[in-house]
């Protein structure tokens, strides 16, 4: 049901002959390899990538999101998963097999390499962008059937890609106290305290999101994602930042990092190239006393783990700084609310032209989506999207991952349920947010739908649960109306969410999938979206972003506390879409005390900004039910 | 505020001085060891364990259920968790000390040894009582230090154990197709077409309520638990059961297993003696094939699992007679429905009995145990009980593992919750409820906490799920009543229950604390079990035992199928303890459709056994509420 691009397949049978001779040359190789292998990802192990990453994409003409690419000097295999076989089919040639992960016939990475590879093969891949521990489980199963897993220093995608974009150095945005709550040197103070605590000499910094948040500083490297490509190495005593020099010309930067101020030195930065972090790391090594610690996250490149020894190198999880991270700081908890009121003004906006326009027959899923995008830059310190818009009409509201695009592009009319799930970056705060509306009349059954997916939403938002409950406890509130009428719906309930920082963080979460989420803590910041989609027909999603916030229930259990959840996002729900008899008393009480929160809070704010007709919408929009 | 035993702590000093000679004596090892560990189970990882295999408790007096000695020349160490602190401090000498899991100073085993350990030391342990899996772990962390890891053939406790029981070698039972839906043959069958669909030669069965389950045998070497010691190897042309041929001369036995009878060679059993097991594993993995597979648990002993060399070992954590004893046939269902029948007559006679005797102050926790023990005994195809029954009054019922003492016996009073925890092995079926009752007036407060324990049994009761969830994912549906006034209870809500075999069995549940538990499936049966504990006054549990049935909701997602849960337990939940206006119109359904149930179903069991007071009992307990 999906025709993701009506591209025409790219053409690789060059391409693929120039990387097998690569696989062989001398240049790259001390003695040739027989299979070479692509992954995804970037350095970072980040989730959006920049174009100069897009290796497997350039190699494959693929361009999901998952997929991992091998070359072998025969053959050149896609695994993918089952969002993508679609696409992968489409965009890649016929040099390329496609590997559907998930159907039980599908062989793995490394059976599949074992059965195609003569003896005593050599398998590269750049250390780079492989994951320490994924390094080790196929150089395990590769060893143990008589291969190699070969470290390439130079990627080879790199050696034949001639138009490869360069690395981003975008200009940084160091962000003040009104911003952050707590300067960068606070929180290296905070950090090495927890680094003391557990007798940690160093600890190396890989994820993107996490080097942000240290130092108060954003970037525009990597699309929807106000990040840069840095490492950084703290000790106990010093501070090593590793970025492209250029980038800190800016006389902004220089001083929120005190570069040219002579400070405590253990609070000052020592700046090297972002290259030079691997020579460092392993002179910091050299180093190191016998007892002596260094924390990098089990997520990092193999090349950086693999550069700590083993007696001192220490893999976590989650890092301090993920889970410092995490909890919002009363200044960025402020910064979140201020943006989703900006962000709910330009949704008013958008509904409210929305049904103006509609009638017309001139509004699509794409112009609706650049309205969005339109109204929202309007708004104080916006930066740009948080993700790419899911403007979805009808049938295509049911493919989860939708993004419009020329080919697929359907008009809005009073007819068909309309799903806009859209967020934005602005210097206080990210947003995320998903409505799902009807313009004319909707029908029972989708009433229905709607009705349970509330429910769903609302027993969420409202649930109360102890001190240390691990989100993915609460993932089948989300789901028991649901499952009460025998539907369900197939992704998670809800992800940790950025201060202008990427729309998806770790370590919480809201799912069935996983179980190893750290427990919500008072100040975190998640999304609660239940959804339901009938395929060829609608998708329904309500998603808010919702503060964890310690509650007061009538006792106390041992003493633990409990929490429940304040909604940050303050959009109206369309009552028109809702059966209200399917409603408890509870749930009615709910929706009211939302819409009254949103009718006074974002009602002011329409005001302030003269947004006349939007403030009527949200007035009229925001009634009482009975 | 628990007193387990009131008994003075096991003199072990000598003890120690026997087992510390013996880990350096030629007799045992080649060199000394520095170090014995003494883990708690058995050679077959089972739940209970029979005298003769509690080591540990010899060693060192403490008899909890859980806790691993290591013994080293100058100290002797107990790791136990947070439900024995007191009983391990009381039942211990000063020779011990005690390891307190779950606290963070604690040290873990692997740490302790390392630090108190002189240099280059080598550590015994029996490889036939520790897991693979475990052995593995603490191998790699004492060689990491210099250390190793040493299998020391003969127990060591065993060999200063003088007047150590016999291994128990009860009589057998055979039961018949009545009672098993299936015959071993037709088991043996099936287990074959697994292991053939997955290319396995040889499984290696170690659990015994899988090799009583296979060959529908029952025995009672332990207590409560109606298995008997012994293994088998089951290939595709061949049956082989290692257990004490003794217990072979009984006719129905060997009529059972056609031991006299020559019939298909591929489903005749081949006998051998208990020990022999580890020689013929041995003998046949000689005899493997390059490619051949042996399937074996891992939770397997280390000696048997280390038995198969690697490349053709195949470990599993579910094993295929785990899974199919899990899915109960129809005639195991029909004898579980009959079992809890008979059950639910002998708990109404237990409880009209109350009524009328606790008013004369003579029945305590003890007697009242003895006398539901007494009426069940009077029931068709009883055999004995499936666990120690927990009888408990006002403060001792919220000692979650209560096992009433003649130091601990309390009164039942008018003014006082009693709760009651028990279940009994039948021929047909194995059962467990608890039920928790006030024979005077309860007050608002404990009404309140009965109801919303109530709330939870019933929401996981009617609960209505896809086909495929994992039991794990219902947990919260117990507590959310509890936390959204902030209670909770520190146990999970169900496990597996086995038919006439254990009454907690794998691989389903519902618990917060585990993520590998298998999807519930339709025939499953499991406990549905929240509670409230208020340390120092009382304990609330609502108990019965489910069986996971198909349900029909209106909708069918993607042809999933939905399942839900079926009460097999049918006795009365005391209405005396609900808030009535605390429950929804749904939950007064089902609480008097539940009633109904019991009413017809127990009433014209209790009418044809001519149990006139429990009859009428029973239906002055089953009226619906309004």
């Amino acid at each position: 049901n999906t025709n993701c691009s009506g591209m025409s397949p790219k053409i690789t049978l060059e391409l693929l002959r120039q990387l097998r001779q690569a696989m062989k040359s001398s240049k790259y190789v001390s003695e040739p390899i027989q299979a070479y292998i692509i992954p995804s990802g970037d350095a970072h192990q980040s989730e959006y990538i920049a174009p100069c990453d897009c290796r497997r994409e350039f190699i494959s003409g693929f361009n999901g999101s998952a997929g991992t690419a091998i070359v072998t000097e025969q053959h050149a295999a896609m695994w993918t998963d089952g969002r993508y076989f679609l696409q992968a089919s489409q965009q890649m040639d016929s040099n390329w097999t496609l590997m559907k992960m998930g159907l039980k016939e599908t062989l793995t990475q490394e059976d599949w390499l074992i059965s195609v590879l003569p003896e005593n093969s050599r398998v590269g891949v750049d250390p780079w962008i492989i994951a320490a521990d994924q390094w080790k489980s196929m150089a395990k199963a590769l060893s143990g059937a008589g291969h190699s897993l070969v470290a390439v220093q130079e990627n080879l995608i790199d050696a034949i890609w001639v138009d490869r974009p360069a690395r981003p150095s975008t200009q940084l945005i160091a962000l003040g106290l009104k911003y952050t709550g707590l300067t960068w040197q606070e929180k290296v103070v905070a950090l090495r305290s927890k680094m003391s605590e557990r007798k940690i000499s160093w600890f190396v910094v890989t994820a993107l999101d996490e080097i942000a948040w240290l130092f108060n500083l954003r970037g525009s490297d990597i699309e929807y994602n106000p990040v840069f490509f840095a490492y950084a190495i703290v000790g106990m005593r010093t501070i090593r930042l590793f970025i492209d020099e250029k980038r800190m010309v800016n006389a902004d930067v220089r001083e929120h990092l005190q570069l040219d101020t002579p400070s405590s030195s253990e609070l000052s930065i020592q700046l090297a190239p972002y290259e030079s972090v691997h020579s460092e790391l392993c002179a910091i090594c050299a180093g190191l006393g016998p007892r002596e610690k260094v924390w990098i996250s089990d997520k990092a490149s193999c090349a950086l783990t693999e550069a700590i020894p083993k007696v001192h190198r220490s893999l976590i999880p989650y890092t301090p700084l993920c889970l410092s991270k995490a909890v919002k700081n009363p200044t960025e908890i402020q910064g979140m609310k201020m943006a989703h009121i900006k962000d709910a003004v330009a949704l008013c906006e958008l509904f409210a032209w929305l049904e103006k326009e509609i009638p017309k027959g001139t509004v699509t899923e794409i112009s609706a989506a650049d309205k969005a995008e339109e109204f929202r830059s309007q708004q104080l310190d916006f930066v740009g999207l948080s993700f790419p818009t899911i403007s979805s009409v009808g049938p295509n509201g049911a493919i989860i991952h939708y993004r419009p695009l020329p080919e697929t592009n359907r008009t809005l009319t009073l007819k068909e349920i309309y799903l806009i799930d859209s967020g934005a970056q602005y210097r206080d705060g990210t947003t995320d947010v998903t409505r799902t509306v009807h313009f004319g009349t909707p029908s029972a059954y989708e009433k229905e739908c709607f009705t349970y997916v509330l429910k769903g939403h609302i027993a969420v938002s409202a649930a109360i649960f102890p001190n240390g409950t691990k989100g993915h406890l609460l993932d089948s509130f989300a789901r028991s109306a649901l499952w009460d009428c025998g539907l369900d719906y197939l992704h998670g309930t809800g992800h940790g969410v950025g201060c202008f920082l990427n729309v998806h963080e770790g370590p919480c979460g809201i799912s069935y999938k996983t179980f190893a989420d750290e427990p919500l803590e008072s100040g975190m910041i998640l999304s609660d979206e239940p959804g339901y989609y009938e395929d060829g027909s609608f998708g329904i999603r309500i998603e808010n972003v919702v503060l964890v916030v310690p509650a007061k229930p009538k006792y106390n259990y041992r003493n633990r506390g409990s929490l429940t959840f304040e909604p940050v996002t303050l959009v109206p729900i369309q009552v028109k879409m809702i059966n209200t008899e399917m409603l408890t008393q509870k749930e009615r009480d709910w929706l009211n005390e939302y819409h009254r929160q949103c009718r006074d809070i974002v009602g002011a704010e329409l005001e302030r900004q003269g947004r006349k007709e939007a403030l009527d919408w949200l007035i009229r929009e925001t009634q009482p039910i009975a």
